[in-house]
């Protein structure tokens, strides 16, 4: 058997594979990834991206065709029973996205595979292919705690098996939120198919049914649910005026829920109330369904309102929910499960896909820290610290909003059903966990709150930077302040350093350079020698000065690395928008400095003057090598 | 030799060239584009798009590269004498556009080569390439009148001689401010290098020194003056604080302006105030000056700052400025000459690209109405009309422009020279014409003005659509109207028909509905019975609904060709943009219309009592052949 080695090796090319691939690709990390599947999904499975996932994708450049291609989600309609109880009638519309320190103020859909290929697309400019259809069959961490901490160490073994011919599986539906079981697949004797990979680190991102999960002997812990459920892509005929809305409907006759999507496409959940000989113990007989009973059923839960199906559906399935989480997201910090492989959960309130990326977002920074030697191996316990508590978070989150969407509309008949208010307050109030803005991560090595600056603003320790306008000094242009955080495995220090025309400020700029460029600075600390001089960190300098006499050249020449880096908080010469972000942030006149991790994240909030007693050398101390 | 047929040849391949080629061919029209040049040209020439441009080129699709790769002028800065008259200090800064009404609130700059590849890349998806190097020799226009009026007939005759080996023309400068004279070309004797075309209609798009000018005996208008400027593209090393914004330097060491480009590019265009002795006759000697030369006067200008030149200027040259205009823009409406061929004049307000691509996106839609045989050839009379008096304003603005920058600085001892304010409040009236969106275009046959819902407002007929956002009702998605009015040779229909849940409202839309559908309407009787409804005529439906109740099945189904075309004017659910269109555009509750013309200036406003009049169908049977 031939033998290879790699630095990561990914199992499974969805959305959480290909994040972490492409991620790791473009910064030039050694990285393979396989996928059991003979070709990319031509059609049906997850389709919504979360506001902040279009954040995360805009800062991998990967947000302007998502954003031309899909459908966005401006409006949700909630439909309710009529009087009479025969029919439904609008209660009421209000916006989808109920998050005010969004940047994008709607929700998209697009199909799954339009979504996996703008990062197979990124990924082939770096010269990275999946590998299909190729399975693991044999996965092995060494128990060598020499090896284990050996970081030019291969302990991972993995053994992959190429299919061919016959014995290709062929996924009709693999998607999360099915039960289908997949199809077995009988393995060849033909050893020149099989290929022996050592690796530093193994991603398992296999989905629901995770072989590497399985490998590794972790469980899901949860349960299904009794819920049963259709979703069906279709491109309908209908008088319903709210068919390119996301519309809940809470029928008598079952409940529905309508997501628009590119196109004239539409995907239709549809809950199937009188279905519960379907299920078997939470495996469910799929072969009992058609997609007439489906659509059937559609058409009776938007009456009076007509819907016909001139065209077969595009895809088709039918699932019970089910809420489980992983109990650990890494056995050893050496081989790692991400996405469907670590939660899954209804789809209705679209976050499954999010979700799997955003896994991935947050180890993809903390792999290339580690496999660079910039920082410890313990910066990857943070990843089954952060991102297990999502899923525990979501989960929760999830069971109120599938109980409540699926049982039964308030009426006179049923004074204990879900009424309308309750069921919008909830999306209401969980407007920022929907949004996916609204992410609070635990404090943790990377992650210091306690410093006086933090709090008093929308910037707060442990959630992403939220966007606010600025205006470069040199050319007086405006820029969203996320676009100046992109996903490219450095840390962003914000400088916040007042009125540069004030001698007293400029002073200060002066003490915090001189500080910066001192030997014992986490700058030149943890700068690798031979490396740029922003390999590591990128300082920008954010004033508070005037546009009309803001100079880049007020920031001290040896202290810019181009004029590019000098920002202020100004208004826009268009006169609407920026001038906020001191205000927004609750960053005062004497300024402030931020640490932005990698993934947009707030790692640390400190004043100037801290800078100058050190807090900064000391948090970034907690976790990178020195190369002093 | 060769014959050959084609409906369109374009002689020459710059940007007014392009514009016309990439224009017809996405419209399947059959067109040829030569060019001397054997290939693109490197480097130097126009560089500034003005901010209507940007709205043209986003109409045809193409702003997105440029937005991303272009500088971006947001700011101008002011520098004058300093008391004792020794160096310089900054007056002021204020915003380089002055034009309230425009989308982009700034201008870009980039290399002509990239905005030309903008255009050669959509050319190319439409199977569209220049050939090059080829120049035309003969030209004859029919005198045959039954000929002329014959649309089947090909009343043009150009002889093309692909030139070849040793003959080829290598133009190292043919920009329109430049007299430098064209190197001579010299023909093979070989005749298998020669074609004849026969064409439909011949566009000259070649140049100041244009050849089919000469050829139709059309004279300039106007005169060289005495002001000598050189320009250098350059990246310099400067501690110069406005390096990055555009500036206008009045200095008594000579004036100077600073156009940021993109990277850190930067072009320079110097007063060469001691130059008059290399000008002889309008001709300018440039052998006589050195790249050295102009970077000294630069620095001198720009005393008591630094700038220093490390590198080789990436593209230098000097002219004398000129200021003429063509006489007549076309010859019986089958020649017609663009660009640079009918107007030059100075540089300095970046306008000359501009006003080139203008022309020709004025008059291709013209010559795909009269080629589909959709509109009268008198429709092409139209371009001569708009375009020649444009180009006289641009000359009038130009010479005010280029004496005030070209003179003095007033100062203690100079008291009649030029005073800032003066200088500034020019550049200030003449915002909307420096910005491009304060064209008007006379009354003519497409053009009519006169109803009473105009004028109120900022919908002008004659004048582009200016930006407005309204809402998608099916999605409540924000939309820019002017990302409706795509430049696709079809004509958009804007119904303002207020707010659709009046009975009153809903009536009146029902009898618009009806009057279109009859036969005597103007979309009977324009649209050739074998297209697309809407192949000539898009029609929008613009209500004034609030977006919670609105519903795009107010409009009755006949009358909408798709959901996609049913809009509000109401406030987007960010609470941030729309909901002004009504009353920004001057429309009154009961509504009214537009007729928007392919190129996107308004052609008729009327109210929806006149569409019942028939008037809109008067104004399109000015120009429109029925084909009923």
């Amino acid at each position: 058997m031939k033998d290879s080695y790699c630095d990561v090796l990914i199992i499974g090319a969805g959305p959480a594979g290909v994040m972490c691939a492409n991620a790791l690709a473009r910064e030039g990390i050694s990285v393979r990834v396989v996928d059991k599947r003979p070709e990319n999904i031509p059609a049906g499975q997850a389709d919504g991206i979360q506001p902040r996932t279009i954040e995360v994708l805009h800062s991998y450049g990967l947000a302007d065709k998502l954003l031309a291609e899909g459908a966005h989600l401006n409006m949700m309609a909630y439909y309710n029973p009529t009087p009479d109880g025969k029919g439904i009638e609008r209660t009421s519309r209000a916006p989808d996205v109920n998050a005010p320190t969004t940047r994008y103020q709607y929700k998209i859909t697009l199909n799954q595979t339009a979504i996996e290929d703008l990062f197979l697309n990124s990924m082939r400019q770096n010269g990275l292919h999946v590998e299909r259809p190729v399975i693991p069959t044999n996965l092995k961490i060494s128990d060598d705690e020499t090896v284990l901490n050996d970081s030019k160490a291969y302990p991972v073994e993995v053994t992959l098996h190429r299919l061919s011919g016959p014995e290709t599986c062929t996924m009709n539906d693999t998607s999360s939120h099915t039960n289908v079981v997949d199809p077995t697949v009988e393995l060849a004797a033909d050893n020149e198919l099989d290929e022996r990979v050592h690796a530093k680190y193994v991603l398992g991102a296999d989905g629901a049914h995770s072989w590497v999960r399985n490998q590794l002997g972790i469980k899901l812990e949860g349960e299904h649910t009794k819920h049963i459920w259709a979703v069906v892509d279709c491109v309908p005929e209908t008088n319903f005026p709210d068919i390119r809305n996301r519309t809940a409907i809470h029928s008598n006759n079952g409940s529905c829920m309508i997501i628009p999507r590119e196109g004239d496409l539409v995907r239709l959940y549809i809950q199937l109330a009188d279905a519960e000989d379907l299920a078997n113990g939470g495996r469910l007989d799929k072969s009992l369904v058609t997609p007439d009973r489906i659509m059937n059923v559609a058409k009776r839960s938007m009456y009076p309102y007509k819907i016909e199906f001139p065209h077969e559906p595009i895809w088709w399935t039918v699932y019970i929910i089910s809420q489980r989480v992983a109990t650990q997201f890494s056995v050893k910090e050496r081989v790692f499960i991400a996405g469907d492989a670590c939660h899954t959960h209804s789809p209705k309130a679209g976050l499954g896909m999010n979700a799997s990326m955003n896994d991935t977002h947050n180890l993809a920074w903390k792999l290339i820290h580690v496999l660079r030697g910039w920082a410890f191996p313990k910066l990857l316990e943070t990843y089954d610290l952060e991102r297990k508590k999502f899923a525990q978070d979501l989960i929760n989150f999830d069971r109120k909003l599938a109980d409540m969407f699926s049982g039964k509309a308030v009426t006179a008949d049923n004074m204990d059903g879900v009424s309308h208010e309750e069921f919008q307050a909830l999306l209401r109030t969980e407007g920022g966990f929907t949004a996916g803005t609204g992410i609070q991560y635990q404090p943790s090595i990377i992650t210091q709150p306690g410093s006086t600056t933090s709090g008093s603003g929308i910037l707060v320790v442990g959630q992403r930077v939220p966007p606010q306008v600025i205006l470069r000094v040199a050319d007086c242009r405006p820029f969203e302040i996320q676009d100046l955080l992109k996903s490219d495995a450095k840390w962003k220090l914000l400088f916040f350093v007042g009125d540069c025309k004030l001698e007293k400020q400029i002073a200060l700029v002066n003490a915090v350079g001189e500080h910066l460029q001192s030997p014992s600075s986490f700058l030149k600390r943890y700068t690798p020698k031979e490396a740029a001089a922003d390999a590591v960190f990128l300082i920008l300098w954010i004033a508070r000065t005037q546009k009309e006499v803001a100079d880049y050249t007020d920031v001290p020449k040896g202290l810019r690395s181009h004029w590019s880096t000098i920002y202020t908080d100004d208004v826009a010469v268009d006169g609407k928008k920026g001038g906020d972000a001191y205000e927004n942030y609750g960053i005062g006149h004497a300024g402030g400095v931020a640490a932005v991790r990698p993934d947009g994240y707030v790692g640390y909030v400190g004043s100037l003057k801290e800078v100058l007693d050190g807090h900064l050398d000391e948090y970034f101390s907690g976790f990178m090598f020195s190369s002093l």
